[in-house]
């Protein structure tokens, strides 16, 4: 026997298209979503059918290994790469949005992107220096930084270029890890940079720092000293755990907010300048082109955004019925203090329920419940951030920033800092597609 | 030129034996551990020899895999299994806590204990059936409950025989992971198990759950019903990611802040009752013998409990100076209140940082500088939760509830809920054991 639906249709809705009031559906013996009566007093005795065992019940398990791993049924929960036989370019893995249900990306999970592949650095070898505008130039190895102060943060990091196919002028069909996949959220656990520049004594007349990895490439950027004395951590563990390789092993600057690349990994100098040193990846691809041709010359921060996670394309809606629309909102100015969704396209919205702990410049998870009758809708997030500013719908943000007929890898076109609304279309088939509205 | 100390001794002391004002510590320029003078301005031009590059540096790093695995210079970072060969008894696989350094543990390194091996289940054919004392039984596929609204939350599982070892009544001689490896924490999104239950409709004589596992040994434990409507989830996602296959893939029952044990795995049926079974693991295994012979009937919040994991044993301090001391503090009943640091055998105590978010039945990750003088320390934490229970002395706490001569994995002596403090000797070579003090 079916029961979906069969009371769902007496809950309130708070918003056009099936948005349903969460707290009215919750403590009341609603039905939700497709769970199967048995019979009345079928199981109460002996086990019925759905208690047969399956194999696993009648044999001995497997044997516990010393590092886990995922179900073997859970193959599919891995990043997508784009460049797996390394050639010699930038390469990506992205995280899958659409499979996660936290706020936390587990290590194996996190997007990774590197400009020179993943460096195998002995962390006994590997040294941190920090010079230039100091006292006292200094050099930490891993042990010796493993006795300062340390903090820990749970936060995200963002690529400058994620969700860089929505500068498209045309909906690219594709899912939310191809779109939004390079975003992730960890407890990050180091010392504080500020403490090290300190320890140093930075000269008065220093405003930047250079900071530069241990990579081929020599990644470099350039950082305001006020962000750096703010909140900047030389990160060396990540859920609690030492950095994964391609987070930074062994140790990462994490700038909490600000684009991805200049959060730099293998982290080996920092140079205390009084101006930025306009490295290569800071002038060239992390600008931000404009759309009279001009760029801005730096754009740091990570603005406040969302996306649903599910449903999302490639989640298929089997049968009319009761959902959780569910995703993520983060700013990189500091906590999310509220997420609307609309199932109409816009015309209507109902606010969802954010999963505390909202803690600053980190992934907040929202939630709403929908009741999906069958008929087309496209399903939007919209978040604010608790300093008040409001992520612009797609329309209003490619007004000011561009959009283009290009591939997002091209050069000289907008691709950075994309943070407006995501549109899903759902169709009658329960089918979902990226779509512009 | 070593700078360890030079400063270091001008910073206030806060409680005997080199215990450090942390606030005072942060934000003056004092040396902390170790970091080494370049010579003054060697560093400003071209690279000194602290910057030669390392053969990471000078070619193309690995290519980016799709799930990513920890630095193979971590292959110590494991947990430690006691059951290799799968041997028809339990299993156990303890966390690593010496190693780690926030509150979140990966999903890699979380405890595992399991009676008769890991199952292998096939998602698409895992049932749970909710039947007994409600109105009507139900059956959940996963697909099913992946529809329902869910929640998120971080928290710990502890075994009720964590720390077991220390029951003997002399100190036995192992590091952190063998004493108190059998705890750990994660982020947990699930259904509220309340939600399913008032779909079924429960009867108003139901007083108890009994939860059973889908494993071969079926594990079974009775829960009150109370615990079951207050905060019980049925967990689906582990830090994010679908749970781990040693944490009860594809769903577990997660009760916070109870023992381990009954947070039944790969739960597949929950029967309403109106008294508790009384089964084999309840009744065996995780029962509590008292001095007199006696056992609690149940036994189920894991009470206040804290314990240094660095310094810890294994990790020898090589020379004097200033060391962060750390741990981790936790509750079955809610928040961390306090925790207070002794590097003198509990002569003298001061407060420890607490790292934000101290969310309840979680872990909170407690921090104090220290100044090793290179002679003897004796380190404890003892915490306080926020309903003011504190953490007990091993005297205090063996007085009530015994002590043995017996390995712990001998039934019939106390070896459950052990939560009181943990000592470390510090020697004046920087070796470090466990005692009782």
């Amino acid at each position: 026997m079916r029961k979906s639906m069969r009371k769902g249709h007496s809950i309130a809705q708070v918003a056009g298209n099936g948005l349903l009031d969460r707290r009215a559906l919750l403590g009341r013996g609603a039905i939700f979503a497709g769970a199967i009566g048995t019979g009345a007093g079928a199981l109460n005795g002996a086990a019925a059918e759905p208690l047969a065992d399956g194999p696993w019940s009648l044999e001995v398990g497997n044997v516990i290994p010393p590092y886990q791993r995922p179900s073997p049924f859970e193959k599919a929960t891995v990043r997508t790469v784009d460049n797996p036989n390394n050639e010699p370019h930038n390469s990506r893995a992205r995280t899958p949005h659409h499979l996660l249900k936290g706020i936390i990306t587990p290590g194996g999970l996190h997007f990774t992107i590197c400009h020179g592949g993943v460096p195998d650095i002995d962390p006994a070898q590997h040294k941190l220096v920090i010079h230039g505008l100091v006292k006292r130039p200094l050099v930490f190895t891993l042990e010796a930084l493993e006795r300062y102060p340390m903090v820990s943060r749970i936060g995200f990091v963002e690529c400058g270029g994620n969700s860089a196919p929505l500068f498209s002028n045309e909906p690219i069909q594709a899912d939310v890890q191809a779109l939004h996949g390079l975003a992730s959220c960890s407890e990050w656990t180091g010392v504080p940079l500020s403490l090290l520049l300190d320890e140093a004594g930075v000269d008065p007349k220093a405003k930047w720092i250079v900071a530069e990895g241990a990579d081929a490439p020599h990644l470099s950027r350039s950082v305001p000293l006020a962000k750096i004395m703010d909140d900047a951590m030389v990160a060396m563990y990540q859920n609690g755990a030492r950095i994964q390789p391609g987070q930074g092993y062994p140790m990462r600057l994490w700038l909490p907010g600000y684009e991805g690349n200049m959060n730099v990994k293998f982290l080996r100098r920092v140079q205390v300048t009084d101006q930025p040193a306009l490295t290569y990846y800071e002038a060239r691809t992390y600008s931000q082109i404009l759309p009279d041709g001009r760029a801005y010359r730096f754009y740091f921060l990570q603005e406040v955004k969302s996306f649903i996670t599910s449903p999302s394309p490639g989640i298929k809606l089997k049968e009319p019925g009761i959902y959780e629309i569910t995703g993520i909102a983060y700013a990189g100015t500091g906590r999310i203090a509220k997420v609307m969704v609309s199932a109409d396209a816009g015309r209507s919205w109902a606010e969802a329920a954010l999963q505390e702990p909202r803690l600053p410049k980190a992934f907040t998870r929202f939630r709403m419940p929908w009741r999906w009758d069958g008929g087309p809708a496209i399903l939007q997030s919209r978040a604010w951030d608790e300093a008040g500013n409001m992520q612009p719908t797609r329309e209003q943000f490619v007004a000011l920033r561009g959009q283009t007929s290009k591939p997002p890898s091209v050069l000289g076109f907008p691709s950075q800092h994309f943070n407006a609304i995501t549109s899903w279309a759902v169709d009658g088939k329960g089918d979902i597609r990226h779509v512009y509205a």
